[in-house]
């Protein structure tokens, strides 16, 4: 032990290596502050080669490594799945926008450059890197890669994924894949940017990335909805799809449960449509034209929808002050509900069309067995991703595999965007059959045989 | 031999097995026609359960599978990579539109379905399937996903990966993996469906896929324009991307060679220029908005493009026939140049910023190495995806490898759409980093370790 961490400090330079209790005890504790597992000692590499020595010292030594990047996971996925036995391997100093490319609209950052900080080095070049999270003030481009993050605008520009042209990564044998390409096509052989991008740290430790750009937009115009029903909520998703698929950026659901919490807890909570209503929906059109007439767009829809009744009420933000205070609601909607109690959380996806059903069943489920308990949910229900969070003091366990029955039989999925990390393993135990978790192991075991890299996540 | 097609046919059915000699000639030939490997026989399933059972039956007697769909590989990816020993595994039969989703925009079709008949029945419910390739008549779904083809609208929708939900999936042992999800998003363990995609059939076979679709466009309009240097098409390109991202379906280049060359060989090829340009930018704008100005947006930025002499002459489609006129322009490039006498033909992509180099230095090449050789270039110029073909009577592999290497030091593709397929193994072989090679090698292996799916492929 002494001998290996002898070693990495002299790979890692003064700095590098962490030991100290104080010191590593916040590595080992997830966002949510759930789970505490101590790691072994703390690695901060300054750059790629540092880190892929590090790793190939501890591989050969057979401890195993759990990348870091902002410790923003909500299913323990970036902490040691056991305590004292694991190295965190911290990629925060790999943190510079190594270049961006104004005409192919594409840049390469490291993986500890913070999302918020590579989204602020696109704008400076009149660019947008169009993925945005709650947590990209602290989230690396490292891990929000290897979560294939979300986040509100994945309904215009798909998830982390999606931007992602190339990577650098290092094997978990230390070895280093350079596939950093910059390029919009290129079809030669297996798509191992793809594998690596949401396999949470398993496969390989990503140290760079080459990301797609896309131009800024000129307008962003936002709005929020009073709405009677659901399944309006849906109609007016698809008549905003329909008349101007480009421009809907987001389009946001927020039960009336859940924004009635939210009025309560945050300060100055104030609703700015006249009445609380069942349902609202929050949405947002932009455009990179310059004479766009896109509130009139917005105004139009919204004119038709009111005089058909398929919404009680709408207020269109009137200023840019106003149109982030419209997102301040949608953002502190977690919070809000921590604030009024114990809750049940998840972050579930279906068909869209099924979102209607899987809202009902899970409140008939909750009249019936659960009494008292009231569901608060929202979510990004144009990408059928809801969050059907319940404020009970009942035991989770069984509440949520009550209401993982419904979205099962409706075809969805347990995760939508927050992975499985540590704390979601049973369910993809329970969800996934035989052979698709046989295919994954069988591609663990051909990449990392010896288990290295991020051990007890997923599987 | 005669045991295991005795086999076949019970599990196969009436007109499930072909063994004639002229039966199954065509399936052993690739569409260039340049390439004859006659299969051992060719399984035509009728379902996803036969041709497991199929697949089971050849895998067990250590016979090797071939899966064929429109057999228009320009690579020679779904013939058998050496004569009457493999089986051709056609996917013809199953050509079932399974579902389509009008609220969630998906639809979920079988592998052997043609891309123009799946276009068609997203067509029949107002959407759009946003994959458009030359050869849409004859290619099948199981291949487009197989190969992740590309095409005229990439540049705003991505490749087929990018439209691919889930996958129903033969595994190289004859089990189904049923991954046929709907979900927009599903983040729950590794991105089985994005290695499948593009895997070209050596780790699976496609049965079925779940797709995104788009509401289809209300509005198009297309433009072509005579320019008088490539920076200008890559400027034009830029004011485009910056003024209506969203609008910019595709952005193709013609260079002046390959359009004279395409003028002589066009029944009734006239060019809609007035005068004939040493390059020629062919671009559509097209919207869902119903009471849109695309036209004005058209007109207004090629205005401003004629004022500052970015270019020199265009023409805007005054009727749909028009645009229709203008993309056979482009449609007919390819069989043009084949008419035009020997060429050596590649599909290369570089970062867009390096398109002109990358077209300078070939031409500088030629100029000193391959008197009397004319390159007429074209393509995607908006993906960085150009073909760089060489009208000669050199020798092609020589004038091949020297295009290879001035490409290979701006960092692009040798295959930015084709694959590897048979005929790019050797550019595969010599491009890749080791380190590349072995991780596909060792997913390849962990799938299919008796090579029992597309063996000689890629690798």
């Amino acid at each position: 032990m002494d001998d290996l961490i002898e070693r990495l400090s002299a790979v890692l330079g003064p700095g590098g290596v962490l030991t100290e209790p104080n010191d590593i005890a916040p590595f080992g504790t997830d966002w949510r502050g759930l789970i505490n597992h101590r790691p072994r000692a703390v690695l901060r590499p300054a750059d790629t080669d540092a880190a892929a020595a590090a790793i190939m010292l501890c591989a050969r030594a057979g401890v195993s490594i759990v990348p870091q990047g902002g410790n923003t996971s909500l299913v323990a996925g970036a902490i040691p799945s056991e305590a004292n036995t694991q190295m965190v391997l911290s990629m925060a100093r790999l943190n510079r926008v190594r270049s961006i490319d104004r005409t192919g609209l594409t840049m390469v950052v490291e993986a500890g450059v913070t999302l918020r900080n590579a989204q602020m080095a696109a704008e400076a070049e009149g660019a947008l890197l169009a993925l945005s999270i709650s947590s990209e003030g602290s989230a690396q481009i490292g891990g929000v890669i290897a979560t294939n993050a979300g986040g509100n605008n994945t309904l215009r520009f798909g998830n982390a994924r999606d931007l992602v042209l190339g990577l650098e990564v290092i094997l978990p044998d230390g070895t280093i894949w350079h596939g950093l390409r910059r390029l919009r096509k290129d079809n030669t052989g297996y798509a191992l940017r793809q594998l690596f991008a949401g396999s949470e740290g398993t496969l390989g430790v990503i140290t760079a990335a080459a990301l797609k750009l896309h131009p800024a937009p000129r307008q962003r115009v936002a709005c929020l909805c009073g709405v009677a029903s659901i399944h309006a909520v849906l109609d007016l998703f698809a008549r905003f799809r329909e008349e101007d698929e480009a421009a809907l950026y987001a389009f946001e659901y927020i039960s009336g449960e859940a924004m009635a919490i939210n009025l309560r807890h945050m300060s100055n909570g104030r609703l700015p449509l006249a009445n609380q209503a069942p349902h609202y929906a929050l949405l947002e059109l932009a455009t990179t034209r310059r004479n766009d007439h896109l509130r009139e767009t917005m105004e139009t829809v919204l004119a038709d929808a009111l005089e058909s009744g398929m919404i009680e009420d709408a207020v269109i933000a009137t200023s840019e002050a106003q149109r982030l205070a419209f997102w301040a609601i949608r953002e502190h909607l977690a919070e809000s509900q921590k604030r009024e109690g114990a809750s049940v959380k998840n972050d579930i996806s279906v068909p869209i069309a099924a979102i209607p059903l899987v809202l009902q069943r899970a409140e008939a489920m909750l009249a019936r067995h659960y009494p008292g308990a009231r569901m608060a949910a929202f979510g990004h229900v144009g990408d059928g991703n809801v969050h059907l969070n319940v404020i009970t003091t009942a035991a989770g366990e069984a509440l949520m595999a009550d209401i993982n029955a419904i979205v099962a039989d409706l075809g969805g999925s347990f995760s939508a965007e927050h992975g499985v990390g540590l704390t979601k393993r049973p369910a993809f135990a329970a969800w996934r059959e035989p052979t698709e978790r046989a295919l994954m192991v069988r591609i663990k075991t051909a990449i990392d045989p010896a288990d290295t890299l991020n051990p007890g996540k997923i599987f």
